[in-house]
């Protein structure tokens, strides 16, 4: 914790994630939001689609996470267009205008989905022993992922030609009231399925709000790393978050259900 | 060459290479042309942007060879939204609407432009040693190179996931006259720094139509691939057109020019 606080933007802060950072890192930063509908942090309702007041919940950040954006796996082209790809270059543009040094941006592990459909079943059982890194090439299961690879090859233009700082968390299952048991039985279909793939993909919400502590303060220009907890049976690399962001678990998915 | 001659839409047909394609290839396909000026090849003047031209152009066609959109690599964003992003994502739909086989992608060498960057001006002088392969992770330089990387991306989600045929050719330089140092004065600048990055990044006309010629033809699912000359001072690594393509390039430019 530093002497003065950051301020730090938080877009898309009515989801699940902005409620878990605002529960959590209010002593940490001042943490400002953004998003169309009313959301725990404070800052003005507004779009990724309306310049001046997107920079002006930009003016005088340090960092933003950029969270917002239409999260449905299954979105069409048309919302995945306006607010994953349009929004996501409105978002950096307006940082680099108004010199925001770093942003943190919510990608998605369907970036490489593809892996896992062609995985799946055996590859959430543990069984398969496969572990997906960071560095794979990008194989998109949906144009939801494929908008999330844009947004991380975005990210490294920005990084790269622009000299900010740019760190590109893949987040795990981030699930309501924390129980990755109770989110599989609340999903539909075989609860036992779900948790198979929960177990793999958890993220608890102490280890996200210290995930993106980490981000926001690891000396990198850029990076893509990971984000789940310390799941036995994970199906991706942990090993980038820690080595790039100094990101250590303290959480992990129970191997079976209670 | 094939019995019957199969039809294959060219889309940004009123370009340079689309003009390579209408002088080489009109003996080994059926081509139709797609733009919104007049070009060389016969078929209606369209615009991406319009959804009842593009699936008109689709209809009945066994392949698309892409290569509309906004060429300049300092193109603004404005533009390479509309059309390079929008319209490329219109075009793979379109394709996959009418139930068209195979899309070959004009993409480039820009979407890892940043490893150019840094290693210039010697990585021209071939001193560097350094050939760019086809699977580095994407390093756009451009608002333009993440556009490109954009089109892979989404072409390798239509190959995986709507059993598409997808080749991406990140295609070198390919000038008026097919002539590299009548270019390298042309460009302005130092004719002599021009040259140095055109014998790396050259592909005669000739060899860009048997390139298009082994994309239409591979038995590939997916591919991304440099097209390039046999320059001796290569930039960019000619195995892969090779193995998945089966690409041998009949020319070289000139260590010096004439």
């Amino acid at each position: 914790m530093t002497a003065r606080q950051r301020i730090v933007l938080v877009t898309g802060s009515a989801g699940i994630v902005g409620g878990v950072l605002a529960d959590r890192l209010a002593d940490r930063y001042v943490l400002r939001g953004f998003d169309r509908r009313a959301s725990p942090l404070p800052g003005p309702i507004g779009d990724l689609a309306d310049p001046a007041a997107l920079g002006a919940a930009c003016r005088g950040v340090e960092a933003i996470v950029h969270l917002a954006g239409d999260p449905r796996v299954d979105a069409p082209w048309a919302t995945i267009l306006q607010e994953n790809i349009v929004g996501t270059a409105a978002l950096f543009e307006a940082a680099r205008r108004e010199g925001v040094d770093r942003v943190v941006f919510a990608s998605s592990n369907h970036v490489v989905g593809q892996l896992e459909v062609e995985g799946a079943p055996a590859i959430h059982g543990g069984a398969a022993g496969r572990i997906i890194g960071a560095d794979e090439p990008f194989r998109a299961d949906s144009l939801y992922g494929v908008s999330k690879a844009f947004g991380e090859t975005l990210g490294r233009y920005y990084s790269d030609r622009h000299g900010m700082r740019v760190v590109c968390l893949r987040i795990g299952s981030v699930v309501r009231d924390d129980d990755p048991w109770l989110e599989a039985q609340r999903l539909g279909g075989d609860p036992m399925v779900n948790y198979r793939r929960l177990r793999a993909t958890w993220l608890s919400h102490r280890d996200c709000a210290e995930l993106v502590v980490a981000a926001l303060e690891a000396d990198v220009r850029f990076a893509v790393v990971y984000g789940l907890s310390a799941n036995r049976r994970r199906l991706w690399d942990l090993e980038p978050a820690g080595r790039l962001l100094g990101f250590r678990p303290l959480d992990a998915a129970p191997d079976q259900p209670p």
